[in-house]
């Protein structure tokens, strides 16, 4: 079993996804070395999928080294935290000069800025990547997202590209993301993408089950028929499969206890949101949601205690709110990509990277848990103008939202008046008029009500007619007449 | 000037903040030692606003310290962050064993729990202090939210108790939060509080606004209608003097750049209630809403772009439309203050800590910037129960919301159909409208997302009835009928 430099990259980590991405590559013509730390996996593993495939494994850190081509290329698909640090550790022994160890767990994006730099002072070549697509995606074909060392990309290029899903039958759905812990930070954003189309899709269910009363097999027949609509994609697709679904007769998905984790990429990308600045509700309130979901306890205490309107029979017409949900879904979509794509243009500012817009969106075209055809129409905005500043500057997205935002208008208000919770479909639309708005008079009165109580003073349009204002300077009002002469320099309130 | 052992308490930092909270414990009949870094700031304080009262001033931190009695009592009043500590670290030597240190600022509580500990090694008592009310509450009696070392607290109490506000006549705004950081951190779900406060009232207005088609004056003239009943407060009593307020015959608010600021408090509350799974959405679409007001140049693009639905002219009864406002933004108060409350709750798990939420309402109730009626109820609440699970389930707001939800739903679903943004008013009802769902379908079919994508696994609820599935155990689909036998252990998508 013990092959010396016969295996052109090795991959640590033998869950589902580390076993698949294995006989992915393995099928793309590689020989690749296996590891685990619990080594009976191992040998499970070569025992059962791996039998008769081009791959070897190892029972020692050691071992699985020696098996590696040089420059040994290493996968790392172990839990994110101390794990990847503790596997890197055990690594550098048997590691040279060169050497390029991939991260393709969901680390947080810091630690892989941090490992790049650490990593690269002792000459080895770091990589973080992210890869989506679920178990299914690693054994066929996933998205690949990889950041970091530069010098690590033409070794590991062809590999990670052949291994990646194809669009079009040759377009891989994987690039070099941009250095140091981008690959992850775009892996972040994709997830939190993924809270937030997981939610949309969420709430349109309820709203046809518990709003307009249809049978689950009726809300899987909407979600086929968008399926072959603007909302074609992976998650349309198995949400009508799920909703099919039966278990003895009943559908399956009534019995899922629904209360849902939340802890982590989705998160992650709220944390930083925040922390930049950036509008990113859509995801944001898909994480909240998740968090309200696991109070099941708490929610049935509120049931018996909180009533909602008086249950109406629908008696509009279904087709036709089918098509409202369906552009309510739509403009939700293209609001929260933007959102994400508002973000990675902050991301790039504050962290010195250059995001290839155009790139990741091709990345995530196929392979991962988002892929859809929308994604394409979003490739090709970035495509049309590199320098877009927002994709809601897109003529394509503009025509979109125009056509989208009456039927979504309606469907918010229906779900408002039914009490059926939409914070996605809400939230995003409130955005949208938010950012349509030339001039936020909520905002204007936030900042008069800062210098009315705090002296914080305000900045005045170009628009302002009176010259008792300074443009471009603080100013200050003694709105009551009262209040003394010294302005507020350290407190803010 | 320099005169020995004859303050009762100093304070460093001349800001407007500062000189006033120095003014009002004077009037209190305390002497106070004042001190600046910029010492000009100091002789200009006591030649003007200080004059004639027991005040003196100090050239250096030595001559400062000297002035105080002894256990020496320092409130510093200085930009949060390495200000506070510099300040700390010039103080020390001339300081004593049980001397104490009152950081009145806005610091994060992570670093007053950090300073509660090194003090504490040096015998020094550290007070972590939040303080509301702006320059007219410090000056008049703000509210003050001390924790800390509660060795301190026998020294202090009286003199912050007389300092503070006080409600019904002798109820201090004042009472000891809790260990380590809990006073600040008590301030900054306050301030979290106090930015979704402000952005229901932005939202309220621009309704009546753009929406209705109000103009200023109607507008002031429905916050003052509000500001006699459930709504009574500081912060709705302002809006309607900003509202009415004119420069050059033409409402003064108009002119005031909409671009708010954001960094701060609020974000922390934000990302804290994301680092704690709990579902704080309206305070987060709070402080992403003053995000998309600082893009300021994007928005006037857009609004070029992007069209809203058409103008209509409001042919509706105005004044039912203003009580049903008046009933969203009590509706929405109510969630915002129960999500805050939810988050004390999660944190006082956290970090250990044992909040008296009836103590915290009683806090808010005056002085500071969410001075209200409503806090009046909160704390009843509290004081009828106080393991009280959730605000949302005490009769008083139970009712309350009962009876504001239908008018919240018209509000909120007009406005959608205007297209004016309502992220607050609508997330928070989005909430209530969670919150109350005994089961959420939407969390379930997520739950089978995350088995069908990523075999995560789903419990089942109680009452699923096939007994293919395993109570209380993690259950896993093949739901294509392909996919393999291992099972996810490591990735999380």
């Amino acid at each position: 079993m013990s092959q010396e430099s016969v295996a052109d990259i090795g991959l640590i980590g033998l869950a589902v996804m580390g076993q698949n991405l294995i006989l992915n590559m393995a099928d793309k013509g590689y020989q690749v070395a296996a590891y685990n730390r619990t080594t009976s996996k191992v040998d499970d593993f070569l025992a059962n999928e791996a039998h008769g495939k081009a791959i070897v494994g190892a029972h020692s850190i050691e071992e699985f080294c020696k098996q590696l081509k040089r420059p040994r290329k290493i996968i790392l698909l172990v839990k994110a935290g101390p794990a990847v640090d503790s596997f890197i550790d055990q690594l550098k022994p048997f590691l040279e000069k060169g050497d390029i160890v991939i991260d393709a767990g969901n680390s947080h994006y810091p630690d892989s800025i941090r490992r790049t730099q650490e990593l690269q002072k002792e000459g080895l070549l770091f990589v973080g990547s992210g890869v989506s697509g679920g178990e299914e995606g690693a054994r066929w074909g996933p998205s690949i997202m990889p950041g970091g060392n530069p010098d690590a990309w033409p070794h590991i290029k062809e590999i990670l590209q052949k291994t990646s899903a194809q669009v079009n039958g040759n377009e891989p759905c994987c690039d070099w993301v941009g250095d140091e812990g981008a690959g992850h930070y775009v892996k972040m954003v994709h997830n939190g993408i993924e809270y937030g189309d997981m939610q949309v899709l969420g709430e349109a269910y309820d709203i046809l089950l518990r709003g307009v009363g249809f049978s689950h097999d009726q809300v899987a027949d909407a979600f086929k028929q968008w399926n072959s609509g603007v909302l074609d994609s992976f998650l349309t697709d198995i949400t009508a499969q799920i909703l099919e679904h039966k278990t003895d007769g009943e559908a399956t998905v009534d019995s899922i206890l629904d209360a849902a984790g939340q802890k982590g990429t989705g998160k992650w990308t709220g944390v930083n949101a925040l922390d930049l600045g950036t509008p990113v509700t859509l995801i944001a309130e898909a994480v909240f949601a998740r968090c309200v979901s696991s109070l099941k306890d708490e929610r049935q205490t509120a049931a018996q205690k909180l009533k909602g309107p008086a249950k109406e029979q629908f008696s509009g017409d279904k087709a036709a709110f089918v098509n409202d949900l369906q552009q309510a879904l739509y403009g939700a979509k293209i609001i929260s990509y933007a959102q994400g794509f508002l973000l990675f243009r902050e991301a790039a500012k504050e962290y010195g990277w250059k995001l290839n817009n155009a790139g990741i969106a091709k990345m995530w075209r196929g392979g991962c848990i988002i892929k859809s055809v929308f994604l394409g129409d979003i490739s090709k905005a970035y495509e049309r103008n590199p320098q877009l500043e927002s994709l809601l500057f897109d003529d394509f997205f503009v025509k979109a939202l125009e056509n989208a935002q009456a039927g979504w208008r309606r469907v918010v208000a229906q779900a408002t008046l039914w009490g059926i919770p939409t914070p996605a479909l809400s939230s995003s639309l409130s955005f949208l008029d938010s950012y349509r708005s030339a001039d936020l008079p909520s905002a204007s009165l936030i900042q008069a009500q800062r210098d009315f109580f705090g002296a914080h003073t305000f900045q005045v349009k170009d628009s302002a007619k009176s010259d008792k204002f300074i443009k471009g300077q603080p100013n200050h009002l003694n709105w009551t007449g009262r209040g003394g002469r010294v302005a507020s320099s350290a407190y803010a309130a």
